[in-house]
């Protein structure tokens, strides 16, 4: 962490107003890892499958907090000291001082409190536990305005705009749609830095399929992929993917897919392959609404922390969504062949109706003849059959010997259906965090120890140093010229001209730069410069005309500098 | 806007309940093309300057902002009716209803209002007009929380971590910081649909330069651009950047290298060059602390609107941080050489400090050699000098028998300034919507009238589209196995098997997609594909396994495609 801050990954936000829990900023190189590791997410959840992005706002209205389920349960049980007033989360606070995993409901935190006898840090008592909702609030607009909140999670704001996204596909299932942004979460106590962050970064994918298919064209892909899984009796598996479907331990193909698609993701971003389990959710963890849930942990310094939440959420938010805005949010799925199905309808006597009703006829036609259901005929005390309906504000009840039932043959297209939807969910912070911590190593080089991160070089923030030999005129000038070619080609490169050559080597190795290029000499001569590789530190020397094109592709892969040039002591 | 809308660029937010003015979500169109526009801005303000990027949080305590002044200044002039309690912005409103524009302060909107009965739309009076804060209010933690404020630009974010970034640039000047991300505006009553957001996209630019030293290495590049400047006096010129430094129009070199750098950056992106101009801001437009500030303003059907403001914000916003915290925020400056000064200093007579103050002696030698100021002396009553110093919350009066005053000369290696500060901020939404506008067209095709978005093609979102010829297996599987290789290798591509291909190629001009590939019957013998240029129609025919090459050449530049193979009609 230390390194982290001196360096600028990141650093605790407000620190010249002495700061406050749950918020970081990530300076130039924590912001420069994120954004690559954003641009590797969308190169693997957007461009490569049938996906699409959108950015819907972080301020939501409160109807639909309401609709999703938040504004009721999306709360922690918070515990308040009487004396000092200090509020602690009432689960975390017991298995700080108890050692104690409690259920988070108010009884059972009270049950504990009281048989423990546990008291606040200063001594004093606690008051009565109490609910805390999650969500920072605000008011939109002037006077008493309208209630809003900091969305929780981004996924809502895909949900409330389905029926355009699906519009966009042409109504065609299966389809993905990601975003990529900031989500709120008002924890009572954050206590872990980067871990537990209360302003944080997600991307989420929400992918909707038909509810009876849950298969992905590309599973084979993955299948064979042996993966570490810990099912939900906390049984361990080194297992393939298509024999965890097989077996019934992951609840279908296309939870699979996404676990192995992320483990791949996960694994290019930098974060070791030792280090990484999926773990499914227990039946009392999961949310009510999941069919099944997997999170990818990580183990850091931390302890295992999860990253990813990959959840099977049925229809269940699409269906709070219709209820609460009375919307249609459903897809129409034609079928291969229309089905013929036979069927009972209701046919209207028009010659008997006309001289009983006169002019309420009209309409009471058109009536029964809307109705497509058999079942809204009604069986009397005596046997009789009638139907009711209502025809401007009046009920009327007709008899049988003003319609008929007949069996009709009907042809039927295809069904309205509430797309199921499968979330991968990713914690961008974490992530990060976890694979600057996976990428720290020491090594010894020309016998002195040496820090180095070693970074992905898709990853790296800064990916090229440009650093003269001697700060004399000519290396710094051809030097800024190198620089300069590299800026333009959109590479992100410093200069460095401070320091001997082997302390300035040390300060890029330090902060995962895959290579720098040094100006000796000979590039004054012949107009080429060494490359430097962070990991091996070999050098080769390269013309200057071919430079970008070098770089670019050893940027892009994981090869060695040998296959571009000649070692150079 | 009703294109916009049933494409995908973007729409309201919250549409099925209801929605809310001044929040609208990015579809996947308008999400890829406002992220092409960020990458764009980051290649030039970022990569291409001696700058770095970071990240702050969006909820701001409470103490950053009355720093800055805007808990206290950043409010528009609200009235409410008293019967319908609507709320509006007073001067929007004046300006509305009676066509004037008034001076937003409390005492003129009240005199108007008074003058000209003015009423609601509901006929009802208007009750006293008052000041509105237009930052979004929250609760950061429990119980009474402390409070906390959406932050109304990203700057501040820069500014509060001043110290840490001037450290990663080892306190030398100049240096830039940026931020792009989401900032707020609880805006009273917004009805201009795009262009008067709630919550919107800013990239900003914080350029810290030595407060004489107002030059940019690079000026050079823009300083013979011709460029339509308006002043404060609304004078029109159409003048080289050179020539309105020189002329005192524009108030240094470096406001006119980033009005230059401004204006070639958006021509990049699509805004046409007849279509924008620089408006200077009049004296009392611009906030009090502003040496000068010009507004890029374009063209579009609400008439000219802001969408980039550059400002010389001088050194207010690191005084105002360095006066509420208490921090140090200066950099050092080294002279060049030492600069030799004479100067009368302080010397304890320690020979008869011990006998007299014993056990405090040591500190009292201590305390005396600090002072750096002979100022500290101060003379008594009687004409004779002493200094009064506090040891261990004692206060002692040092009478002058106790030291002497000697004058020295001493180096001085350099300076402590507060940097001043030049900022380019951007409205991304702003700017995205104007491109749309800019880049709509329609001409004539076939003889048949044909809608255009000639967006630039590394703006537009979806690069290519593949589209098999007829609906056959044959000519989809070969076109699947195309936006595979072109989906690998990172290009937005989508695949269209439905409808006509006139109709197909049709939906992609009016989305802007550069290049169409048609998967035809000589594919399936030669595996040759055509690739149709969106802007002439033109279409040339290039082999598979050259794809790829081909597409991130045309997509880099504005080439014509016959530069990539034979035209094929």
């Amino acid at each position: 962490m230390e390194m982290l801050i001196r360096r600028g990954f990141l650093w605790q936000s407000f620190e010249i107003y002495g700061g406050i829990a749950g918020f970081i900023d990530y300076g130039p190189l924590g912001n420069g890892l994120r954004r690559n590791l954003e641009n590797l997410w969308r190169d693997f959840f957007v461009i490569n499958e049938r996906c699409v992005e959108i950015d819907s706002p972080t301020v939501g209205i409160e109807e639909v907090f309401i609709a999703s389920g938040h504004v009721e349960g999306f709360s922690d049980i918070a515990i308040e000291c009487k004396e000092c007033k200090k509020v602690f989360r009432a689960d975390h606070y017991i298995k700080e001082k108890l050692g104690i995993d409690v259920d988070p409901s108010i009884g059972i935190v009270e049950e504990v409190i009281e048989e423990f006898n546990l008291r606040c840090e200063c001594e004093g008592e606690f008051d009565k536990p109490f609910h805390f909702n999650l969500m920072f609030e605000t008011k939109i607009g002037p006077g008493k305005g309208k209630n809003g909140y900091l969305r929780p999670e981004t996924a809502q704001g895909i949900f409330i705009s389905f029926k355009r996204l699906s519009n966009y596909f042409r109504d065609k299932l299966p389809f993905g749609v990601a975003q990529i942004g900031r989500a709120y979460r008002n924890e009572i106590s954050p206590r872990q830095g980067v871990i537990r962050l209360r302003e944080f970064n997600q991307a989420e994918l929400e992918y909707f399929v038909h509810p009876k298919d849950k298969t992905h064209p590309e599973f084979e892909r993955y299948a064979d992929e042996k993966v570490k899984l810990v099912d939900k009796f906390d049984r361990e598996y080194l297992i393939t993917l298509r024999e965890a479907v097989n077996r019934g331990i992951i609840a279908h193909e296309l939870l699979a897919y996404f676990i192995g698609k992320t483990r791949d993701f996960l694994i290019k971003a930098g974060i070791k392959d030792e280090k990484l389990r999926f773990r499914q959710h227990k039946d009392d963890e999961r949310a009510h609404y999941a069919v099944d849930c997997w999170d990818a942990e990580t183990l850091t310094s931390f302890g295992w922390i999860e990253i990813v939440g990959i959840a099977d959420r049925g229809d269940y938010d699409l269906s709070r969504h219709i209820q609460y805005s009375g919307e249609d949010l459903t897809v129409f799925i034609p079928y291969k062949e229309p089905v013929k199905v036979r069927r009972k309808r209701i046919f209207p006597n028009i010659s008997k109706i006309g001289p009983v009703f006169r002019e309420k006829a009209k309409m009471i036609v058109e009536k029964l003849s809307k109705l497509e259901n058999v079942d809204d005929i009604i069986v009397d005390e005596n046997g009789k059959n009638k139907i009711e309906i209502e025809v401007d504000g009046e009920k009327i009840v007709i008899d049988s010997e003003f319609y008929e039932i007949k069996e009709v043959e009907e042809e039927i297209h295809g069904e309205r259906v509430i797309p199921h939807v499968v979330e991968p969910s990713f914690g961008l912070d974490r992530i990060t965090y976890t694979i600057l911590e996976h990428a720290f190593d020491r090594d010894v080089v020309d016998g002195e120890e040496r820090r180095v991160l070693r970074l992905k070089r898709w990853i790296a923030p800064v990916k090229v140093a440009v650093l003269p030999l001697l700060s004399k005129d000519e290396f710094e000038r051809k030097a800024l010229e190198v620089v300069r070619i590299l800026k333009e080609s959109g590479i992100f490169t410093e200069y460095d001209n401070t320091g001997s050559i082997g302390r300035r080597y040390r300060r890029y190795d330090e902060i995962g730069t895959p290579f720098c290029i040094t100006i000796d000499h000979q590039t004054l001569e012949d107009d080429t410069v060494t490359i430097r590789d962070r990991d091996t530190t070999k050098q080769i020397r390269v013309k200057i005309s071919e430079l970008v094109d070098v770089l670019k592709k050893l940027l892009s892969t994981e090869e060695s500098i040998e296959k571009f040039g000649i070692l150079y002591s």
